[in-house]
């Protein structure tokens, strides 16, 4: 007997349908706003990986040399791939670019609730646009994505924020800041005590007083005072966040947005407006998932410059967020119809079961010789909701048998007018 | 810039919409079977494969040690994944298992037209039946799913056998036979002169004259006199393999199904009936796909003995035989609406928009605040069915544009009563 590797998983099928419903739902939400679907490789060169996130990344990936001698990474991330792919064929491509995907990604890392080494996430990302219009449609497609899913905006939230914010209010203090270590403290903030949130700002560079301030403002989140504290790059980022909010109104999603400039999401990546998506309740602590605008990737990949923006929804936060709300779907089997076929009669019942096939029912039929009452039980265990039972005599009156498994009503119909017109008869379409 | 992996593809969004399609297609065939889907992990341990496929094996896989150092390797097939997932859950779940997926799959071998080192395959599979019932539905669900793509009987061919005839024959003759060597000879037989397949099953240990008579007797087909010159085995088998016939003809998939005993699939891991399909007119040359039943996997496993019959659909090769048939899907987008904003309209455009997506269709709208003319070039780029133009003049009049992007027309329609009650209101509910 052959064990699954940790942090790998099976997906049963009563689980699988919950997911696939789940998944039906995010995509077909991204249809809706035109993203196109794309298919990419497992593999890449390693080199790739390296090249945007340091040598480091590699104890993190599943990277191997290949029979070819190549060194090749199973994909961590999407971004990478559809950047060299939007390179590959940038002169091609009419723009805005804007793709969707569905598949599994791999890390190695420390297996925990809601965090496994192979993982699925729906991508989703428009190259070309630099317009606040863009980073809104990419949030107004997630709310779409969500509430398509039955959430409310009383279980998740966006925190939105623009990187641009917290590096130009460090920059707008008199002193010698490590800004990235003060946005690291920044991240860390929700989860230290006070006090240490001020001992990291202040080994960070800023002083006492201008930590307090400095998180006075952030925390605060009066766009005015910070727009006003801070240069000209602040300034910008203000009027962008504003224009992306603005947008989003007009769009929809802006019930779902909240200003949070405490939003540090991976800064070095991002240039632009980033967010991420909360459980409203805090129960679901870590972010469900994040996005927002690179605008320089493309470039770093060797493409023309080419602006992007973008949101990765991953599978295990957004079931623990369903979960939370109780909109996570059934995990049960769904079966339209058993027939059931006793004695001498395969022929009829597979034609039943054939014509009822062919109006896109769900239909099983008897592939094991068994009696009636074992088809039965399956038919039980296949949450079957009708089932037709074809059995020789009544056959010989020339009916079948109509019964309705969750009343156990049962009525007879004419062989020959079923299934007839309709496209799924049930029991009450014969009862008198 | 990057380059992609040999053997690895990338699909941009025209030409992966056909090949959703085709997915969909075979998938949703299987789905009215009652084929549940399940989701697998990408990894495996390499020793499942060695067990299954010896030694050799591993130089077709990408197999590596990971960062635990566990030797692992990229699936290069389903089978062994799902008899792992049966064994695992055997006292669960309720027989048959009629299980689905669509994933790819990696070997590291040499790249060429129709093949690549990483590929894609629907599998369907029923486990706990050794009814000729269960071999006849897989039959009829792969026929189900090349009709449903618009293949016809005159476009394709399943070529039927039985593991056991080409085995059982040759232990028929007063001759010291190697059976796997010879039925490597059958599986060149197509592909060499007649006098070297002669001379091959020669090596194998028939005399010229029992070589013939083999042929002859594989050839010719006559189940009667097959069954006749061979002994219990052969006969068992031609039974199982009439009543798998027999239960293709009531389940509608006879009429694909020839009979072709030459055909030796890969026989070491088939237990009794095997098939292949092709294509009926020659044109693509190998199999484009595969199945038969496997009733021994499992107990090797380490589960309790129980019966399967599967299929394995690769996308590459049914590529080929759509397009042979002239039945691949269009590559190109396909889009409902898309929404033109001019002028400070973007509120009512979005609005407009929005309602669209509600009642399920595509819409797109300036995500990058462009031109007229240019939102118009995109809107024709992407196929897009209706141009609904959001102006300011227009809107002042309480109006907006309904434009017929086929054939050029355009009309107004008042803009409170757009969508209206329509679902998918064109130029047409609107022109007088």
């Amino acid at each position: 007997m052959y064990d699954r590797l940790k942090g790998f998983r099976d997906f049963y099928p009563d689980e699988m349908s919950a997911r696939r419903q789940v998944f039906d739902a995010v995509e077909d939400a991204a249809a809706r706003y035109g993203f196109r679907e794309i298919g990419t490789p497992t593999l890449e060169r390693t080199q790739m990986y390296v090249d945007k996130s340091g040598e480091e990344i590699v104890d993190e990936l599943y990277a191997f040399e290949d029979k070819g001698g190549r060194e090749v990474s199973m994909t961590p991330e999407l971004t990478p791939t559809v950047a060299r792919m939007v390179v590959a064929k940038q002169q091609a491509l009419s723009k805005p670019i804007k793709w969707v995907s569905s598949r599994p990604f791999w890390r190695f890392e420390q297996v925990q609730q809601g965090r496994f080494r192979e993982f699925y996430q729906t991508n989703v990302d428009i190259f070309g646009s630099s317009e606040p219009e863009a980073d809104a449609e990419i949030l107004a497609f997630a709310a779409d994505a969500l509430t398509s899913l039955g959430l409310t905006a009383d279980d998740f939230e966006f925190r939105v924020s623009h990187r641009d914010i917290l590096g130009g209010l460090l920059d707008s203090f008199d002193a010698d800041v490590d800004s990235r270590e003060a946005i690291r403290a920044v991240d860390k903030r929700a989860k230290v005590e006070d006090e240490e949130y001020l001992g990291l700002l202040s080994d960070a560079g800023l002083s006492y007083d201008q930590a307090r301030r400095f998180d006075d403002l952030i925390v605060g989140g009066d766009l005015d005072e910070i727009s006003e504290f801070g240069g000209d790059d602040v300034t910008d980022a203000v009027e962008n966040l504003r224009a992306v909010l603005s947008a989003a109104e007009d769009f929809g999603a802006r019930e779902y947005c909240d200003l949070s400039l405490t939003t540090a999401r991976g800064l070095d990546y991002y240039t632009g407006v980033v967010f991420e998506c909360f459980d409203s309740t805090g129960d679901v602590s870590r972010a469900a998932f994040g996005g927002g605008r690179y605008d320089d990737l493309i470039e770093e990949f060797g493409g023309q410059p080419t602006p992007a923006v973008g949101v990765a929804l991953g599978d295990a936060t957004l079931q623990l967020l369903c979960q939370r709300a109780g909109v996570w779907p059934e995990e049960e089997l769904q079966t339209d119809y058993y027939v059931l076929s006793v004695g001498d009669t395969r022929s009829v019942a597979s034609r039943v079961a054939r014509d009822l096939r062919e109006r896109g029912n769900v239909v099983e039929s008897d592939v094991a010789d068994r009696s009636f009452g074992a088809q039965m039980n399956y038919a039980d265990s296949i949450n079957a909701e009708t089932v037709v039972i074809v059995g020789e005599q009544d056959l010989a009156n020339g009916e079948v048998t109509v019964k309705d498994m969750e009343s156990g009503d049962q009525t007879t119909a004419p062989v020959e007018e079923f299934p007839g017109d309709a496209d799924r008869p049930t029991y009450d379409d014969f009862a008198e």
